[in-house]
């Protein structure tokens, strides 16, 4: 029997997965990210992981084919990290040392780039080749595939399309801003454009100034609360824009919403797709979740590994 | 010795080259397009060129490996083009008939996706192998290589740049139009930027209303033309702000710029630069001018042959 493991190095924890090679996750586990020291014992914690459960599970090192790393930073093409602020890393060769600690072969990649890969191996775009995925979440984040290939660009910075500008904001000095689309579109975007939305406001509303959740401006807007509903409209706004432009510069099959804001289910697909002018290409929620990372990063070291 | 053929069909003449396997132009010939009846005679007089050139070169089939042919279309992954108006087809399996026309292997592809395929591999990118080209002529298109491979897309509709969202452009009636790059970038978009300054303009400038050309636009803001300046501060803003966001979601080394309006030279790089967020990436003139295509076109063939 042959195996691989996936894992996803988050600001908070890491989240690891054991695969066959069909890419079913036959077990997974989370330990907590150890960010003090510089993130030195991150490595040798999932290493430990990694080998304790192959220990239990009567796993032999010759039945690991190899393990797929995801890290919240960019990747270069030799397989180095630069810096990755949330672990506390600065420039890291993180598959020469997760191999000299595993005995293993490591594949490194994004890990936005990991969850769309994931997304597309096991989720909302499976059968597809051609995929972008972008994420809502704190941040703005995503991945783009092409041919079955993970798009990593020449210093390994594709996919942030957090950073597309949204739109020139005049400030009140006259002086002109641009701002991104996570600015707009990131749950913080989200919550911030409801507040300034409110203060303006003399409109009856469920929402609360200055205890908004974009949760709460999704839950209003179901129920027909009408700030709730523009607040939504403009993020659509700008979300649509991103996304048909995406669209038509890489002509996907599919573009996939994830991300701690997808949550809010088919009501985002609706406002986004008013405003967005997508052809041949659909539009659809991320179904993996938080594993959309662990089976990007197996299905990335089972595809480099077979190079 | 072996050859192949880069071909590159346009509305007005298709342009031939003969390659050697190291990518060094032999020979180029041009022949009219006939769009007549349908476009039919195009292919048939590709392949009696090529077959004639042979002939007088003494080339036999067997040192021919393969041919490569742009066409200004989306190109399918099954080699079947679709509509392509400017040469009065239908969808076309072009692969199909120019083989049994030729009897050498035939690999089609976008003719601007080509031209960026084409400059990477000995213009203004080579030695890249992550590289965007823009192309601004009477239209605005582009093309997309990363990691040394075409990205075309699902439908081969990929690279199409000029149809990123510019602007949302308020009408009249209140309404809001889209208005696409193309629209502003163009040589067509630049003269009708500059019509239109000049319809509300009451300064002393170089420009003759009814009369502009792009490429008068540039000469006068090359002289200190207020209105030429202006005009290609508001292009500039455009593309600049595409070219950002280009390179945020595909990290290229080289953002290439082509087409005729690209022959304005360095005061088109020093405008853009001037409106762009470029990180780590170079922004450059095309090289190859007119016989990119060709050279993408061979490019390709000799790539997909070694498949």
């Amino acid at each position: 029997m042959k195996y691989c493991f996936g894992v996803d190095i988050g600001g908070t924890s890491v989240k690891l997965g054991l695969f066959d090679m069909d890419g079913t996750l036959l077990a997974k586990w989370e330990i907590r990210t150890r960010t003090d020291n510089c993130g030195q014992s991150i490595l040798p914690n999932i290493a430990d992981t990694i080998l304790k459960h192959m220990d239990t599970l009567s796993i032999s090192r010759e039945e690991v084919t190899a393990i797929g790393v995801g890290v919240p930073a960019p990747v270069y093409q030799n397989g180095i990290c630069g810096e990755a602020v949330n672990l506390g890393w600065q420039q890291k060769d993180v598959k020469q040392e997760l191999e000299a600690l595993t005995g293993r072969c490591v594949y490194v990649q994004n890990d936005a780039n990991l969850a769309a890969l994931g997304e597309m191996w096991k989720g909302a775009g499976t059968g597809c080749s051609n995929l972008i995925m972008v994420t809502l979440g704190t941040g703005v984040g995503g991945g783009v595939v092409m041919d079955g290939r993970l798009i990593s660009g020449a210093n390994g910075g594709a996919g942030e399309i957090g950073e597309l500008i949204a739109e020139y904001e005049v400030q009140s000095d006259g002086s002109i801003l641009p701002r991104n689309l996570e600015y707009y579109a990131s749950a913080t975007g989200i919550v911030r454009l409801a507040e300034k939305k409110l203060a303006a406001n003399t409109r009856e509303t469920g929402l609360v100034p200055g205890n908004v959740t974009a949760k709460a401006v999704f839950d209003s807007a179901k129920q027909g609360d009408a700030v709730a509903e523009e607040v939504l409209n403009d993020v659509a706004h700008y979300l649509g824009k991103a996304l048909t432009d995406l669209a038509v510069v890489l002509d996907p099959e599919v573009l996939v919403i994830g991300g701690g804001v997808s949550k809010a289910g088919d009501i985002l697909l609706r406002y986004v797709e008013k405003c967005s002018h997508i052809r041949s290409c659909k539009l659809v929620l991320a179904s993996l979740g938080n594993d959309a990372g662990i089976y990007g990063a197996a299905r990335f070291a089972l595809s480099q590994g077979s190079l």
